[in-house]
């Protein structure tokens, strides 16, 4: 009984989105002594928090009416556009006073919009996407790209500390954090795609790909995305860690907006069309990493797979 | 006088090519004991190497007759197939048993040719591409990613320890290092290209660079270049340390390669036609960095200056 009281003291917070991201900043958020209700649109993420020992909310608007910080980690601007103003919208159910954590990824013009309608209902909003993977989030060590007023990060900063190893601060306006997270997922989503050029143009010379690994690590060539990657690809498993569709979604986004400034981006868009087909071939779900298997495709390279691998 | 005894003792070598990369690996040489001579058709660049306190020699085939060592820094394939073959190519002057290491970027269908006529004349042929850069050339800490036969590799140690912090042995066919480096070459000037297309981008919406720099580089959108090459548009400073040219250049040989491979690289492709359009726009000799000048150019954004940044 008294674990419940001490958590009402450090306030109460509902997470939005009970996916592989959401579900971790949803612990974390309980770890640090909140009192926490999570929902998803699937039952099953719900469960899956309960059955950890969390709190699930059967409505979206039950598990915010109580919530000084509300943490929204769904898919994109549309589903966030519907978590706040939808059929079953909780803009209109939030205490007064009470902060929207807003992590998706979107343009930050989306940002600066739905930001100004939150505030324009007498709540806080903080634009506030998320680095790092689902391993992190479960571990309270996220890297948040946030940015809103002194009233949005003062509501919010209990939850962003047991969220995040690192929060940046990059304004006083929503829309910051966002246009700072398009520009990682720009490379991000280009370096994953340059890695996958090269290390199945690699395979197709026949060499060594482990050596190729080793040496390019420690070479000028490397990106954070080579290292990562690369192993997916060196023991043939495409598991989804993060899947080729979420780069459709974030190149799609830096094109939308790159277009709309007038500003080109030939190797986004490149790298966007090797997404796209990667998708068209059946690999939309599968690991990021699958762009290796489409250009082995293309080219008849040969690459590791995971059955050669276990014997 | 003991100490030029003791120099030839430990064998005997000439450096052709004196520019940043050349000049560098000929000192690191001899510091390490070994009598080195060296050449480059610009006279100028002999003469500094000899102020420095190094040999230099008025003509090719000079530098190379009493060497064990032939290491040759040039530009690219056609300088150094007319290092060994043209009007006044050294391969028939080589002692026989030296060993030729050849480092410039190239093919490796040349390398491997090139090996095959070197050794039909008695000779011993190193597939030895360098990364690093010139100040790391001039400690001699490079990267040297070699393939040759045994015979090759023992031949040319003495100069591989003295140049390299780190000698990657690949095979022992010519043409494997070559294609190393190429791998790392394709990524490098992607990177390059898209972390221009991301700072310039950041910039065109207004956000704080140095900020951008900070968040990036700790983020996974980081890339060894994003880290090395952004310092030089935040500092407006576009002095070559490497040309745009240089990925004119290997880009161009990737892409050549790719295509006679029937193996796609749209992301080597559309970086190619950035580095292009630079050169284009009179950039060629500058640092290759200048593609964020590029974009910026394109697109309107405003990039630091050297001048605001002096103030």
């Amino acid at each position: 009984m008294s674990v419940h009281v001490e958590n009402r003291g450090r306030g109460t917070a509902a997470v939005i989105g009970l996916g592989a991201m959401g579900l971790g900043m949803a612990q974390s958020i309980k770890r640090a002594g909140l009192d926490v209700t999570g929902y998803d649109v699937a039952q099953a993420a719900v469960e899956r928090f309960v059955t950890e020992g969390g709190r699930g909310a059967g409505a979206l608007r039950e598990a915010v009416r109580d919530a000084d910080i509300v943490v929204c980690v769904v898919v994109n601007a549309a589903q966030t556009e519907a978590v706040l103003f939808g059929p079953d919208g909780i803009a209109g159910d939030m205490k007064p006073g009470a902060v929207f954590v807003s992590s998706a990824t979107m343009d930050p013009a989306v940002a600066r919009r739905l930001s100004e309608k939150v505030e324009a209902l007498g709540l806080h909003y903080l634009d506030a996407p998320i680095s790092g993977g689902a391993a992190r989030a479960a571990r309270g060590e996220l890297t948040i790209m946030a940015s809103g007023s002194a009233e949005a990060f003062a509501a919010a900063r209990p939850a962003l500390d047991a969220m995040a190893a690192k929060v940046y601060e990059l304004g006083d306006a929503a829309g910051t954090g966002a246009a700072f997270k398009m520009i990682n997922q720009l490379l991000a989503g280009v370096h994953i795609a340059a890695a996958c050029e090269a290390i199945s143009f690699a395979a197709k010379q026949g060499l060594d790909l482990g050596k190729v690994y080793e040496v390019i690590t420690a070479s000028a060539g490397n990106s954070w995305m080579f290292e990562n990657r690369v192993p997916h690809v060196l023991a043939g498993d495409y598991t989804p860690l993060s899947a080729i569709e979420i780069f459709v979604k974030d190149l799609g986004i830096v094109q939308d907006m790159a277009r709309s400034e007038r500003y080109p981006v030939p190797l986004a868009a490149a790298a966007l069309q090797m997404y796209l087909a990667a998708a068209g071939a059946g690999m939309g779900r599968d690991d990021d990493s699958s762009l290796a298997r489409l250009y082995a495709q293309l080219s008849g390279a040969t690459l590791p797979d995971a059955n050669s691998q276990k014997e």
